[in-house]
């Protein structure tokens, strides 16, 4: 049913870039911030804030290393959010077959 | 290709209320205020705020009538909204499959 599929659409994954991101992240065990950038075409600022607001929310946790002397930032997604983007997901598909 | 298929989602449609409202015009050839609010589970403010965005960039367009005595509004999707539309659930499903 249309208002069911729709309350079940999560405000956190409407927006195209986190969308993105949550697609590249629940196929990938780790994607750093430079690839990730890279495959969604996107400037570092509007894809810093986004992967804020997506670990603010504990959909995604950030690790950071050293891979030599060069500092690497990469992403993983949390149980929470592979649960809560398949939910997304599963919600889409129901609107866009209904 | 991700970053293709991110670019091709239309931020017009970003929003889930906007989602549901093209969804149903899509598949309906005319649709009332009454009935569209009740099938999306929204509230009169939101769904006459979303509509107007969608009608300013002639996505949709009114029509306004009397039925008896009782004014009825109602709205139908454009071949422009159809198009565009139609390219952003693509773009969906081409970044969900990805």
């Amino acid at each position: 049913m249309m208002k069911e599929a729709i309350s079940r659409l999560n405000k956190l994954f409407e927006n195209r870039v986190r969308l993105g991101i949550m697609s590249v992240l629940i196929v990938n065990e780790s994607y750093d911030f430079i690839s990730l950038k890279e495959t969604l075409g996107v400037t570092d600022g509007n894809l810093a804030s986004h992967l804020k607001a997506l670990e603010e929310n504990a959909l995604i946790t950030v690790n950071k290393q050293f891979i030599g002397r060069r500092p690497n930032t990469s992403y993983s997604i949390t149980e929470t959010g592979a649960s809560l983007f398949r939910d997304h997901i599963k919600a889409l598909e129901d609107i866009i077959k209904a």
